[in-house]
């Protein structure tokens, strides 16, 4: 029990009780506490994990000493106040998507956390689901060669957010595994983004988003609240082999396909109609690695605790969670620009 | 015999044989001949219809008084001298995708069919198919309620084309849907296109086309030489009901679904804060109607004689098809602009 | 609190978890104790929910006058030496599938509990799903016509069971499901078994079960603990409609195709060779019903606790447990005879 | 031309048309004539492959001492006959499925074309298709280990024959298919056969089908005319890996499944117990083989070539015919006899 890390779980409405459930089953850790202003709600979340500490108060939480990190699920609007006097009272943290409702509040906190010595974690949990780490391997491994797209849709008949529209709402998703499996990451320099509100909702419930990678390949993400059937795929094709993700297949969820379109080398092509010439196809077989079963929160948990002990960066780093908040950002300023690209700012710390 | 209608085919490559058995098969038609400058493809198209005339002649053909239309299946550079040679000889003609390589040969083309009061009809074979005439009725008679958007993808391991990119090669099937199926065709303004050739073949073998509608609609399309899965499915969402339809599942392609988001009245919700209050969720049941199985082409070939005979524009005209390739090229336009908007000329005839 | 029935579970394996959660839920129930021979595994699940006595004396549960009712899920060959016991004690049962490990004990179980003027329910789960509850009424309602056959197949890579083969392990979901759905219930004369053991397990582990349904209609089920696919589907033929239930599929469990054959009735046609004449095929819509989300478990909850109250049998009665384990005793004993067809015992209650 | 050999097709109906075609479009092969009844339809399938000599004479044919072989697409019960008047007349024989109408029928054909040195094939075209003869491939190379089941489903609305019933219609198809991929071929002793006639045809028109193999391994058939969904599928368990072939996929047609479960060897667990204790599962990858795309008749008219030219029998002979046969009869029999397994006769010739 002594070696065990203690954390509090901040933030006790839709994410919070998977998070305490998960910190709570963990080797790694011992749930200190639930804190949210509404006391009934903390406790609900208590009980539902077998009795634990509640509070409404976040400063009792960061003045208890024994309380190594905090992991907080709170509105994205609320995170920097509550991130930064979590790290100045020396605490690790772990921070629910979007990392910040705004980049620079965003690199402050990561500015925060380095110059403190302090985790900063964002919790992209799809990046640690069976399927995201065999993907991050496959690729980093050169199974798959160069990257030549991404093409991710997440669709669904969806809840419209009050405060959000659908790309702050889901692209984080995509922009955070596309992230975290590259092994560039996000290193586009623009953004074009189109998005529709035809309900007249206030804001964009369909969202189309489009991102140059080098070395000519693309990115795209269609985020959508108002499709009746539910998608979660995503395509990675590159030179040697191409990967499909389909995650409401449980059967198959990652499929790679020896198939494609080989093209001679530079050398032996010197102009385009030659280029042409030399293109041929490739249909080999196809394959699923067999993924293993467990929750992805589970090894965010893990991970964080290992980061913290190894004094090192969490594998989602705060860096990572502030790099998906300049691409959403710079998506708001091409939405403006009724869909021209837009600069994505990458001084990710002032 | 007597009353039927006769028509020789030009172009006895891909496309032509289909042209040839369909206008064979057809109880309005005569296959009168097959033209081509390959006197031995001509002969192998002729002989698969079971002996029909060919020529490498095309003035031959247009010479000849006992044929009333001709159907052109040769590359689409040769459209334009093709087409106007056989309206100035006071031939039909019914013509494959694209219209023309160029809206102004195109809009010249339209022009002169109009002015000699002949039939120019545009092969947008897919708008024959029980499916896309389905859709078209159920919008039409009000089914799904206001178009809110339309989302089609069409991806597959393809044939990288020698002298056109993917949007010229694959886009011109979903656009001269769009125009077919909603009640204002292809009414958008602007389209925005981005493209990737990351096997740097010299042009875009990946692309994606945002084109917002009236009313806050948004049509988008996603094509791709690239993908080793084969996608051939349109999202068509309204506010009544919502249509997927996947070209690629025989046993139900069109499926509608009472399910949806309901809002409240412009009159009822006055604030946008009021709105969200009075947003609400739809979980209806599916629905997918049976469609009759025939060959789109044999629907081409009898809407193409209709058309002739009771001396109206074909339901997908010349004009469609210009409409067509006025957002190819704004596309085309977009793309060199790096997919900044880009204005779609509507000046359809001159 | 004071109208609320109390209930024990008596053990904590596999299934009472699910038991003790769905009965803290329910507005019906007070969860008054775990019961469980082995007092740690009680502990956790009473841990589980929130902090429940637990014990290991059957005796002492029986004894307690507070407790109205027991829910048994212990392994099957200890169902009747319980349920008698409980119901002695004047206590209402529900009992995991299958009702007992043998048709005499079972038909005793039955017997007791009208006897005593007491419900004895039989836990058959899939009964209470939305997806066949919504089966029963559209077949109640005269939806699908006739029913001509029933095929179900439930197929996975599975657990091989120490003490019974896949037939008893399976096979009671489909046979208590077709008992719930048919009007006439499990009414069929004769079962034939065949089964296969491959890898000389001792038991089958692949099987096969064939069942005449009154009216020359037939029921069969294919269970299967060897296959590497997931299969879980039901379809349903009638004379009007057919309807399908794909388990695995939660955007369209239940689809009902207008799909069929017509066949002319016998008065228009006399001899075979006329009946064959006036065969005609119906290629209607289809049709999927929105399926409320709900856990079973509630239902059977609410049902256990409706059934005492009104003082009638419960809709997933002994008798329905009692012709399910008839089924599974004739299919041993045509197992017994390579698959010869067998005569189901029918009377229930001696 | 000299070294092809020359080809007759007898029967003009629904499979001729085929089987010219493919023999037309043969190197191996000249088309030397259509022989039908119905001169208009022998005339329409002649025009159809581009123009070959009609004639409705059966004994013209065989009287030409240029032709080498029939090709005989008639109804079942006209095969006896047709065949032995063309081996009488020295003509090497390929015959559409069933071989015939009746076992010793078929026998007394198998005896004949041996005594007289030709070739008589079956036209079991199924298994000239690039799925089975991969599944053949993968078994003989031991890939899946032993067979353990198989499991075969193929349903469909389908079209009631006047003259047999559904087992007669479709299990040929995957009769011919488990002789053709299993080593031992189709090597059971006994067949169980059940049946439904619900509509009252006066035929049964679904079927199920169970024949244990040797080594405690069992096949099983499901065929019905009556299933509104169409499946044709089949599972193929072996101790290695288990193989799926769902042959509507045609994006994955034939998965191989490194699943299932290990048990160890009978000398390391004596007793049943202890064999329980020694099973453990396998959750490997999963594999789909790249297929070649051709047409199955193809390979059909190439090996029935190679056979007369090598003097050997076909790969899918006379005798795997008269197995397929062998079957069919024993299920009539079982049928007649409710279901009780019956002795598949395998004096396959007197």
């Amino acid at each position: 029990m002594s070696n065990r890390l203690s954390v509090a779980v901040v933030g006790a409405g839709y994410w919070g009780p998977n998070l305490a459930r998960n910190f709570r089953a963990s080797a790694d850790w011992d749930l200190a506490a639930i804190c949210d202003l509404d006391a009934e709600r903390a406790q609900r979340v208590a009980d539902g994990v077998g009795g634990v500490p509640v509070t409404t108060s976040l400063d009792e939480v960061l003045a208890n000493p024994l309380i190594d990190a905090i992991a907080i699920a709170t509105p994205a609007r609320t995170h920097h106040p509550i991130v930064m006097a979590a790290l100045a009272a020396g605490k690790h943290v772990i921070v629910e998507k979007p990392l910040a409702d705004d980049r620079v509040r965003g690199a402050e906190m990561v500015s925060e956390a380095r110059a403190r010595g302090l985790v900063l974690m964002a919790d992209h949990t799809y990046c640690y689901t069976p399927a995201v780490l065999k993907i991050r391997e496959l690729i980093a491994d050169g199974f798959l060669g160069d990257i030549l797209f991404v093409d991710s849709v997440r669709i669904n008949l969806g809840l419209i957010q009050p405060d959000v529209d659908v790309f702050w709402d889901l692209a984080p998703h995509d922009l955070s595994i596309i992230d975290f499996i590259l092994p560039g990451g996000l290193g586009g320099a623009t953004v074009a983004a189109q998005g529709a509100d035809p309900l007249r909702t206030g804001k964009a419930c369909i969202g189309y988003l489009s991102m140059p990678l080098p070395g000519g390949a693309i990115a795209h993400i269609h985020v959508n609240w108002l499709s009746p059937t539910k998608i979660r795929q995503m395509v990675i094709g590159g030179t040697k082999r191409t990967l499909v993700w389909d995650d409401l297949n449980p059967q198959q969820r990652v499929s790679v396909y020896d198939r494609g379109i080989d093209i001679a080398t530079q050398s032996e092509a010197t102009t385009l109609d030659r280029r042409a010439a030399n293109i041929s196809y490739r249909l080999g077989d196809t394959w699923a690695p067999a993924l293993e079963e467990h929750e992805a929160l589970a090894g965010v948990a893990k991970e964080f605790a290992a980061a913290i002990r190894e004094g090192r960066e969490a594998r989602t780093s705060g860096e990572s969670g502030l790099r998906v908040l300049s691409v959403l950002e710079a998506a708001a300023g091409s939405l403006k620009a009724d869909g021209a690209p837009y600069p994505i700012d990458v001084n990710v710390v002032s």
